[in-house]
C-alpha cells in the first residue's frame, strides 16, 4: 500500500526504520482464527441422523389430497434438510482435516487421511440413500475424530449430543 | 397429489382406507430436525473474540511494501472473518429464538426477548467495530443463551469453550 | 495500520495532528448502510403466499409417466421455493428487528419483540405445512411491521403488492 | 413415479382416465411464483449509493492506531457491502431480463436488452470503483426499468424510495 | 483513508508527489481477475442434461415402502440438483455477458444479446420441466457461446465434454 | 410414500408386482450426476495466480485521497475474490477427492491422498498470504490431478489454460 509513497517516507526515515524488528505475522497458524471445535460436525451428523430417521417413519395422515400434500411437503423438505446437514457435516470435518490437522500429526494418527475419507464418503452416502446406518456410522466416525481431535490438544473432552 | 387419481382411487378403495387411523406428522416440533445446541452459536462467538484480539494485535512485520501488502492482506481478511463469524453467530441465536423456544417458555424465561435482542445487537456491533469488550459480551450472551437452553430441557450441560 | 510507522510519524508531526478534530464515524447508526425498507420482507411473504396457493391448486396433467413426472419436479420445486422465499422473508424481517429499531422505541412500540417474535413464527410455520391461512397471516403481520416501521420514521407509505 | 404401477392401474382404469382433460400446469409464467417486483433491485441500488457516499466521507477519527483501526474496519466493510449489494442489484436485474420479460415484450421495449446490458455493467463499475456518478447512474436506470415494468403490466406505480 | 494525514503529509511532501506519474488500475477491464472461460458454463450445461436424463430414466426397484421412499428422495434430489445447475448454468452465462463482452464485440456479433436471452430462458425451462430437448438445446446453446468467446480472443479451443 | 395405501396395494396387486425387476438406481456412482471435471478446479486456480499477481503490482495512482481510496477499495476487493477463488478451489478439489476417486483407484493412485491433501492446504496458503509462488504451486498441483483424472478415465486430455 502507498507504493511510491511509503517508498519515499521510508528514504526520509531510514534510520528511524531500521532499528525496528521484523516481526512474523503468521507464527504458528494457517487457519484464521484457531477456533476449530469438532462440535460443529457433531450437530450437523446429528441432524442427519435425526431426519433419516423422520424419513423412515413418515406416513401420509391419511390418503385426501391435503394430507398426502402435507406428506409431500414433509418428504421433500426432510430430504432437503438431511441433503444439507450432509453437506455441512462433510464441510466442517473437511475444514479439520485440511485446516487444523497438520504433517507433524501423521506419525501420531497414520490413519489420518482414511479416517476423514471415509467419513467425507458416509457423508455423501447418507445424502444418496435414506440408510440408518449410514447415519450411525457417520455419528461414529465423527466420534472417532472427536477423539482424535482433543487428544492432539492434549485434551480428553467427553462426547455429549444434544439428543 | 394424484388428485384426480387417488381421488377415483379412493372412491374404488374407500372402504379399505376409512379403517386408517390419521397420524400427525408434526406433534411436537415445528422445527425440521429437532436437534439444536447452542454449541454453534458459542464457537462463532469464540471466533469473534478471537478475530477481534488478532486484529488488535496486528502489525506489520516491515515498513517495506511487501510487509504492508502482507499486512493489509491480514487485516482485510480478519475484517471478512470477524463478519462472517458475527452473522453466524447472529444466525445461530435467532434459530433457537425463533424455532426452539415457543410461547410456553415465556413464564419461566420472562427476559427471554430482551435477552436475544441484546445478544443480536452485540453481534452487529462486533462486525461494526473491533471492539474486545463487545465481542466478550457477546460471549457471556451465548453463556447465558447456553444456559437458559439446557435448563429448559432439564440439563445443566456445563459450558466448554474450544480455545 | 502502520503500528510503528505510524507512531514514529505521529511523533514527528504530533504538533500538527493535535489539531484536528476526532470525528465519530458511526454517530447515530449501527447498520451498514441505513437503507432499510421492508418492501423486501413483502415481496417474499407475498411470493410465500403465492407458491403456497399454487401448491394448493397442483395437479397433474395426466395419470401417465411424463405427467407425473412432471407434476413432481413442479410440486418439489414449489416446496423448496416456499421454503426458501420463507427464510428470506425471516431474515428480511429480522433485519429490522435486530439492526433498524432501536431501545428507544420499544416505549412507542412496546409490542415490538411480540410482533416479529410471531411474525418470525409464521415464517416457519409456512414451510412446515402447506397453509394458506398461516401465509396470510404472515402477509398481514408483514403489512403490521411495514406501518410500524415507516411510523417510526414520520412517514405514512401506503401499502402496494405486486400481485 | 410409480413406473409400472401408474401403468398397470393406467391399464386397469383406463376407462375413467381418458376422461380427463389434461392440464397444463404452467399456462402463463415460466418463472416459480409470479411475484416479481423492481422494488428488490432499487432497494440493493439505494444501498450501493449510500454506501459509495460513505465511502467517500470516510475519514479516521485521529491518527492512533485505534482510530486507524476503526477506520480501515469500516472501510473494508463498507466495500465489501458495496460489494454485496451491487451483486445483488445485478442478479434482482437479470432476474426481471430472463425471467420476467418475453419475446412479447420485445415490439414496445425495443431498447430491452440494451439497457439491461448496461444497468448490469453499471452494477459492476459501482463494484470496481468508488464512483458517486455511476452509483446514481445504475439508480436512474433501475428506475428506468421501475417504469418500463410497471407499463409492461398496465400499472404506473410511482417511485418512491427509502432514503 | 488518512484523509487529514495525507492532507497534511502532502502538503509538506508536494515537491516529492508531483514527479509520480498517475497509473490507472483498472485499464482494460472492468473484471476482477480477467480469468473468463466458459468451461464452467459447459461443465454445468452437461450437468443438468445428465439430470435430466436420470430423472427420465428413473423408477422405483420395486413397490415396498423402502423402495418407493428411496425411489423419492432420489427424485426430489435430483430435482433440486438439475435446479442448481440450471442456475449456475444461468449464473456463468451472464457473467460472460456483463462482464466480460464489451460494446466494441457488438459489431461483430449482432446477435449477442438475442443469444445470451435464450441461452438464458433455457436455463430456465430446465429448470421448469425435466424437459431433454431443452437441456441439448442448452448445451448447444453453450457450444455456441464458446466459439463466440474463443473466436473474440483469437482462439479456436475446441469444444470437449466431460461425458 | 403412502404407506399403508401402497402396502393394500400391494397385497392386491401381489401377482402382479412379482413379475417386475429390481432395478438398482445407483449402480457404479454415489456422485449426483458423474458429470466431473477438474477444469472447475483450474479455473479457479488461475484466478487465484491472476489475482495474486495483481495484488503484487497494485500500486495507488496518486497520493491524493480519491487515488488512495480507489487503492484500498480495489485491494480489499482483491483479496475478497482471492479469499472465494482459493476457496472455491478447494471446494472443488475435494469433491472430486470425496465423491469421484473410490477405493479401488488408491492402487493406481497411491499418493492420491496426499496429493489433494497438500493441494488442499495450498489453498489456505493462498488466501493466508500474497504469495505467487505458492499460486504457481497449486495451479501445478490442479494439473498433476488433472493427469491422475483422466487418465483414471482412460483419457489423456491436454492441459489448456484460459489466461
Amino acid at each position: 500500500m502507498f507504493t511510491n509513497y511509503s517508498q519515499m517516507l521510508s528514504e526520509t526515515l531510514t534510520s528511524i526504520f531500521k532499528k525496528l524488528p521484523a516481526k512474523s505475522v503468521h507464527a504458528h497458524c494457517d487457519g484464521p482464527c484457531g477456533v476449530y471445535d469438532p462440535s460443529s460436525a457433531r450437530v450437523t451428523a446429528e441432524a442427519v441422523l435425526s431426519m433419516t430417521k423422520k424419513l423412515i417413519a413418515l406416513a401420509p395422515a391419511g390418503n385426501d389430497q391435503a394430507s398426502i400434500s402435507a406428506y409431500n411437503n414433509t418428504f421433500s423438505r426432510f430430504v432437503a434438510i438431511k441433503e444439507e446437514e450432509s453437506q455441512k457435516a462433510k464441510k466442517e470435518l473437511l475444514i479439520l482435516w485440511t485446516d487444523y490437522f497438520k504433517p507433524e500429526h501423521l506419525a501420531t494418527y497414520p490413519d489420518l487421511h482414511d479416517t476423514f475419507w471415509k467419513a467425507a464418503k458416509l457423508c455423501s452416502a447418507c445424502k444418496v440413500n435414506i440408510d440408518q446406518t449410514k447415519a450411525e456410522e457417520l455419528l461414529a466416525a465423527v466420534q472417532k475424530i472427536h477423539s482424535m481431535f482433543w487428544s492432539s490438544k492434549g485434551r480428553s473432552d467427553s462426547w455429549v449430543t444434544a439428543s
